[in-house]
């Protein structure tokens, strides 16, 4: 699988359980991931770097996706899913952030592509408060 | 061609047909896209997901393309490229959609990189109107 | 190196200097790379297509990284990384442009990966005015 793999995904369901599943389903545990579509309603995480925590904004409408850009490593030792997403509306504007659950699929495809080397592992950092590349 | 090929796309051609014209130069019918550079124009396509039909904005001004993703399958046997596009005004402001004919290129560089496996054939999806792979 | 090579980026270090040293401690000159992650600020080019030159916007707050997309080739015979920026800010608004020295790294991952065919060599190009691939 040194190639990008296409999956379309399902209708309706949630974006990163959709991307997850195919992980667990395929063994992909060190992967990039490009995703593109659209969204029925999404939800963003924007990450507070001084209060080390994430807010999130609820965007309740259709979106398209105007690009999904992430990763697959371990965390805990299971495939984590990281993504980040540029989405625009009906006027054209462009919005995003971290996707957190709460994303649904309207239709996307994914492009899913193994990495090289050894697998990464999610370890807390103590300088940002996120669980990074260790 | 398992690792991305990158092309310099002509000035002032329209974006879908140049990287059309690649994808039928090079017979590339499988493939994932990735776009960056500028546009003296854009039409951006947002997808009524009720109504099954996409509307369009014309932006007639100088444009960064931050990011434009894709891919190459087929719709009625021949190479089909599906691209979303995200852009950058002199504000810094982003907006973007679908990628229409009429997106002017000023200078664009693209990666195009063959996906492992069949090739993706695009069939018409009642539940969303869009053509997707089957 | 034909699949992408996965990297964690150092905290606060700029984001052009931090892939300038992974692509010349790994003989990297031809490649794709894509980039998350999180900056403490930014510096986003526009160019002036009239003009020829480019103008910049320097956006002191934190920003996530929602698509870094670009490219490793030759310029006078060094390699150079060409990136563009999508960034949201904490109200989920996108904002980006070409990214320019003074985009500082709160936490960010990389994907590089090593592109097929000979190396690009960026040339000036009278009607762009800019280093384009020859």
């Amino acid at each position: 699988m040194s190639a990008p793999h296409l999956f379309r995904l399902p209708k309706d369901a949630d974006l990163l359980e959709a991307l997850d599943a195919i992980c667990r389903d395929k063994g992909i545990t060190h992967a990039t991931i490009t995703v593109i579509g659209a969204l029925s309603r999404a939800s963003l995480g924007f990450y507070l770097q001084d209060e080390h925590r994430y807010v999130s904004h609820e965007v309740d409408k259709p979106l398209e996706v105007l690009a999904g850009l992430g990763s697959v490593s371990l965390k805990e030792g299971q495939p984590f899913v990281h993504l980040h997403l540029t989405l625009s509306d009906a006027t054209g504007a462009a919005l995003g952030g971290h996707a957190m659950p709460g994303c649904r699929i309207f239709a996307a495809e994914a492009a899913i592509q193994t990495a090289e080397g050894p697998e990464k592992h999610r370890v807390f950092d103590e300088a940002t408060g996120l669980f990074l590349w260790g």
